[in-house]
């Protein structure tokens, strides 16, 4: 395997990120991009990863002001984005730092300036905490434990690393994942957190994520109340004990103003509200309840490379470009098509009677109904602005920091 | 966007790849291995893609034999793989050269070394078929068309390019997807490739992609007898306007032999055989029959994250590592372990009455659903020789060279 010595200063809007070392380089290094700065939207290449900057824009500032509104603190979870530059907006915006589930998405933001990220996620194996506990010598890192072993295991690596790990218990608040049960025993874990040299015990991690993406507003406020009351006896045992949580964190897209709201929680994790997807489009917003509208500000680019039957085409995205892993994705803006049987390369567009069939060569966009593993599949974003007009064009081209970022 | 200029020279089972230009550097370079050559088996990191690397051979080699014995010849699809030394090997057992599904894939392999490729698809966008023809000056290019049109915008870029690429038609045997009706209109597809400068007519595309996951042997030959008349029907029509086929390509991995033994197929094209995921393994095998028996070679590796409930355990391998399209992964040799409920980065381990359950810490090797869009999700293949044996070790690590090759 060939290695190359390199040195990289890139500026962001946090300032200069650099990067340099040893690198082992080979043919799978990122694809070019598929458009150039300034063309215009039709030179697009497909598949392409494409963001209505606007509508990403006004998504993060509705988001920001109604966190605000609720008095609590914003981290963003950048599982969805992955995006060294996206971050450093959203802490333009106010956000006091960043989430990410893994400590390699951790190393690529920190890469790209970010100074404060919480790992909301357990970290296990020897290998990962050495480099989450190295990573927090340059940046402030939080990790989440369900596990008692675990925080000896912490406090040993950042022993070795010289540094300090801020540590949140996670609690099971209904989602059937990772967690301890609420209640006395999140206690004990703040006692051995507390008693460790190189950790700070840093309060409770209570994300219900199952609860995002329940449908109607009902079910998803029963699911959050209940969540809340685990929170609260958890809290308790904890005070009776002498602590005190500076995060309670939680929260997504779909639930955050109840959480928010709730008086409990004080740091909010949503993520998708940037970009959001086909599938968070489906839940159902309350009835003259005053839930923000998040806008599609993510698509995949597709083209149309076969149309020989009078009932559908063959579009260039499959697998591959798309993670249909909550459904197909929605075909924006052209109604009567409809997104089917999808190969790694390929997908099937249905045209059902009546409808305008897309021509060969055409471009369709695609929302896709996942959009936190589609961006994963992707190497660069296309931003455009003034999408949808005639005037758009290709303001920016930002690399996916953290794809691919597994470990 | 930093740029870099770079040199890079790799030896590869074919000779010296060279790669040279001006590349785009970016934080979302490739993660690092997640295990070191030479290693044991315990200390890959996780998630991690790991190859039976004796398993693989097996295949690899059985495959090879059965084609041969069928007297016809091997073009492996290497979108399953994206991996130019994994293509080396197959052409150094006998392959004729390789398939893949996109320029930027034939682009990544022909880079690692391989002469001969066939874009088994249609290619449209005037920026891919550019970068097809440029490669064909460097390789042997081939690429299929549906639309005759585009007979026209693939001889002026190989014009443009000074280059020469072998066009295939592609016929719909079945599968519903790209291709033009069998009959009649193939001879006036031929004739126009025949008519232009700079493209020579290779002969017929007729690939039955559902055929492959029919699970009942009668089903799959019901298929392929269909498909066998479709071409027979066509190659007449071809032989009436005086063309002969060089190529009549198609088939996979759950088909071969009848396309093998049809007398009409000259031209195999499976992919799947090397690694085998659990999708083909729930393919029902003919009562007596001689169908090769292929062994899954290619798991995901993960560990038990959180072990905090007797039904149940998570491990830190999700959408992001896996890619659930055809069914979620099998839990190698773990009987009464079975993974459900999948998100971004977990997936819940459920336990079975009676079923031994993982401690936390364990690793579990999963059998992906469907290999190639998972292959798609991972940078670095972890090939194990002696898997499954206390001397199970890290003999290679492969880059997966055409990961996220979308364009």
């Amino acid at each position: 395997m060939p290695k190359l010595l390199f040195y990289l200063e890139t500026a962001t809007p946090l300032g200069t990120a650099r990067l340099s070392g040893h690198k082992t380089l080979s043919p799978s290094m990122p694809a070019l991009p598929p458009a150039e700065i300034g063309a215009p939207f039709s030179e697009i290449d497909t598949p392409a990863l494409v963001i209505d900057l606007d509508a990403m824009e006004r998504n993060m500032t509705l988001l920001a002001e109604r966190v605000r509104a609720l008095g609590v603190r914003l981290r963003p979870h950048a599982k969805t984005h992955k995006s060294a530059i996206i971050a450093a907006k959203q802490i333009a915006l106010g956000a006091v730092g960043i989430c990410c589930q893994k400590v390699a998405e951790a190393e690529a933001l920190a890469a790209g300036g970010v100074r404060d990220i919480l790992v909301s996620n357990e970290v296990v194996g020897a290998r990962k905490l050495a480099r989450l506990a190295a990573l927090a010598r340059q940046v402030k890192v939080g990790v989440c434990v369900d596990r008692f072993e675990q925080i000896a295991l912490l406090d040993e690596a950042a022993r070795q690393a010289g540094s300090k790990i801020d540590v949140l218990v996670e609690i099971d608040v209904g989602g059937r994942r990772c967690g301890v049960a609420p209640g006395p025993e999140a206690a004990r874990f703040a006692a051995a957190i507390a008693r460790c040299a190189h950790l700070r015990f840093g309060g409770l991690q209570a994300y219900h994520g199952r609860a995002q993406h329940l449908r109607t507003p009902a079910e998803r406020r029963a699911a959050i109340e209940a969540a809340q009351q685990d929170v609260i006896d958890t809290a308790a045992h904890l005070k009776a004990a002498g602590f005190t949580c500076d995060t309670i964190g939680g929260a997504g897209t779909g639930t955050f103003m109840l959480e928010g709201a709730s008086g409990v929680w004080n740091e909010l994790q949503a993520g998708s509200y940037i970009f959001m997807d086909a599938d968070y489009a489906r839940n159902v917003s309350e009835e003259g309840g005053n839930a923000p509208r998040f806008e599609h500000a993510l698509f995949v680019l597709a083209t149309v490379m076969s149309a020989n039957a009078p009932d559908q085409v063959v579009v260039d995205a499959g697998h591959k470009a798309l993670s249909n892993d909550s459904g197909f994705p929605d075909v924006w803006q052209r109604p009567g098509l409809a997104y089917q049987r999808p190969s790694d390369e390929h997908g099937v567009i249905t045209v059902a009677p009546g409808a305008a069939p897309p021509a060969w060569g055409d471009k369709l966009l695609l929302v896709p109904g996942h959009c936190d593993p589609t961006v994963n599949l992707h190497d660069w974003y296309v931003g455009v602005r003034d999408f949808g007009t005639p005037r758009a064009r290709v303001e920016t081209l930002w690399p996916i920091d953290a794809r691919g970022a597994l470990g």
